[in-house]
């Protein structure tokens, strides 16, 4: 057993996506393990009420918020891909960050990151455009705050030109590639189950700072945060597994810095 | 002609009531004309974009920014009356000043007031309840802004309660009733369109701070605002005519304080 | 234990409540316990792939459709009253009838009767402006399609002046006023939760005709539908157990005619 | 000067691409100009209020109706292309179409063909996929129905196939290239605006069935339908320029086939 008592990582989860009358995942577990909050702003998920309780929650149990940034697409849950002019993705990114944090600050807290949701996530990570829009809209509220997004993506390259700082993250459930992308979803064993492999993969990640690609090679990672899903009661399992076996190599879990 | 000049009045009217491709109104030449400019935050009107570039535009003329919030309802443009849940009401609120001022701050202004608009106007005159769940949004945000509204309505008696500052506003193109209320439209005589009587009314009511009802009484107004609209070409010429009138007068044009 | 066996009920339940990835209610269960599929058209609920599966499992099980319409208010699940123009009611609800219509044309079925669903039932139950601007939709889809609504309700006047027909539906498990009115939700007692007691008022609904109100007088209803839920796992069982009830009663569960 | 009294040929415009109070186009000039009318559906434009009055100015004088379907994008205008799933866009194309051929009915007329609109336009002129989709609900819809689109596009591949018609359309304004395909409106000269040469251009698209490309080349064209707008006073001047070259010289002006 190494010592990790000098290591620490962050654990995010997307929180507040439902919408009206409809939930979506287990909010209140993920809470419990969870040190950074994604919380959905109103383009693809999360109508004001749901933002404010979720704030609320996190701000009582000492969680982080992010501001999970999308398309403007209820219908879609913002899982489809569109092309969207840059200065309209910018406007469209920059009042969902400010209306989360207005609704953040009225409950003791505050947006602390940017993190784009679903098919704005994959975009942003391979094309150029759309990229600068979201961070320049990160830029033009505030500059402090950091993007958490997968390593070695565009949004990196368009962050950096803007002065705007990334945040690389980790997922402790999928399968990797020896190049350290993601293995397609598309594609058989992408997605890992099982509690004691995956939990392993995230003990992995945060103290060595690697993981075991497909082909059985090992990529060198630098994520200082580990994305967990809370959208199944499989997922919440899952996610309590991995804080718990984090806990039990001695990383300490908080927010990254 | 009596000495008014060291009177001075604000001129406040609704911008950005633009969606997407839509627009409504001649936006350019109200910013020439207004002090105040009620900037719609995408419930009843005003997507992302056209809310940067009104702000931007509010900024580059030195006009005040105000949120101008709404009901959700975008197919009736924030007309009709809706029983909303007061928490309900005051998270979304809260989220679309927010969001405005997110976009305001980055475009280099800010929001220094909220009206409600439409049919929420007209339901925080009468409805406590409402009433409260506005002023509370605006109290989360930050209790130095003003809330401008009607004189003599519900909304004042709210915002007091929760030490929210209100402002009266008075409407120099609307028959009054010797009680100070406006008449309703429905009424025949309810809204005036001849452009010197019009500019008279708005003279009176900056300078002597009474208007003629139209029973021939004397009502008198404490407004500090005067509002005046521009989505017909007529209603742009009113307008001009109405802050041309005030300052041959010497009522200074500038934002309320 | 009286001779039932020429009585016939029908069973109604909103189906369909989705929207996007958001779910609510097993609609699967609520299929093969109801005759009648009310399914949300779009406006509260209702994308249209949900529809398409909604139209199709419905058809499949030999259950019959109607159109669950609404107002337009996908935050508010379309229960928040909104005062709506008639002209603009009647252009909604005949583009939600005709919608729905058309896809579960698609999918070997049809629309066979309209129910207002949320707000808009309780307001056509009052507002005769509102339930003419309902009535007048159905009258220019189809005047052969039946309103299914409360006994008692100004919505019949409505459609007996439009030559529309009316349907009556009961609840079993909420209480009456001595006037066969619906108890408020808001005072305690209003909703029944025992099984056996929801089930054996059922029973006497659809073979007496009638229910004691909670004064503990008899109140004559003359519906030919039971309405039931399936929002929660405890609705699914009492509705399995409304209709088990009335099977065993020796009363025939099919549309009504 | 040829004889072409045997000729004729289709005019079309979209119509109703109004919003709740927002309006584009002049619907009412259009409306006395074309033969064929493309009524938005409400995904891009067109609440049921403005399709119930443009389907009634249409059946008032003898136009005919279209459904012009589109993305579900009402921010956006149905111009963003979006990663729709097949099943979803089936389904969505469908509800439209029902949606306005209900409204149709109820105002003495129907849906007499589709036509996609915007992105989704020229998405199914090179997709198969989302082509399919689309060409699916035509034909669950009703299989009698014609779509309406550009010549030598993916979209008449996928129709033939499900057993559905297509009819040609041409643009006069419209640039061509030397395979008949239209200039990108980004390239300089793409967009033609001069009356004299647009209305030659018409006459000869619907007299000798073909058109100069910009290189001087002809280019056959099947068209049997012709493609003007309405969104800006000139390109009303323009519609109308069309009609009268095309009446002067002896083609007449009626609905395709």
């Amino acid at each position: 057993m190494m010592d990790g008592s000098h290591q620490e990582i962050d654990l995010n989860a997307d929180l507040g996506e439902g919408f009206g009358v409809w939930r979506l995942g287990d909010d209140e577990a993920l809470l419990d393990i969870v040190t950074s909050a994604n919380v959905a702003c109103g383009f693809h998920a999360g109508d004001p009420v749901t933002i404010r309780r979720t704030c609320a929650a996190a701000v009582d149990r000492g969680v982080r918020i992010g501001a999970q940034v999308s398309y403007r697409d209820l219908a879609g849950f913002g899982r489809r891909e569109m092309e969207v002019d840059p200065e309209e993705l910018c406007a469209e990114v920059l009042y969902q960050i400010a209306a989360l944090d207005g609704i953040a600050r009225a409950m003791g807290g505050e947006v602390s990151y940017v993190k784009p949701h679903g098919a704005l996530y994959n975009r942003v990570c391979r094309d150029r455009e759309q990229a600068e829009a979201l961070v320049a809209a990160v830029a033009d509220f505030s500059p402090a705050l950091p993007v958490l997004t997968l390593p070695g993506s565009v949004v990196h390259e368009a962050a950096a030109a803007q002065g705007i700082a990334t945040v690389n993250e980790a997922f402790a459930d999928r399968a990797y590639t020896p190049e350290g992308a993601l293995v397609s979803r598309r594609l058989p064993g992408a997605v890992l189950h099982d509690p004691a492999e995956v939990s392993a993969r995230a003990v992995r990640m945060a103290v060595e700072g690697e993981v075991t690609a497909r082909d059985g090679s090992r990529v060198a990672l630098s994520a200082r945060s580990i994305c967990v899903h809370g959208d199944t009661p499989g997922a919440v399992t899952l996610a309590r597994s991995v804080r718990q076996a984090l806990t039990d190599a001695g990383v300490r879990l908080r927010p990254f810095a």
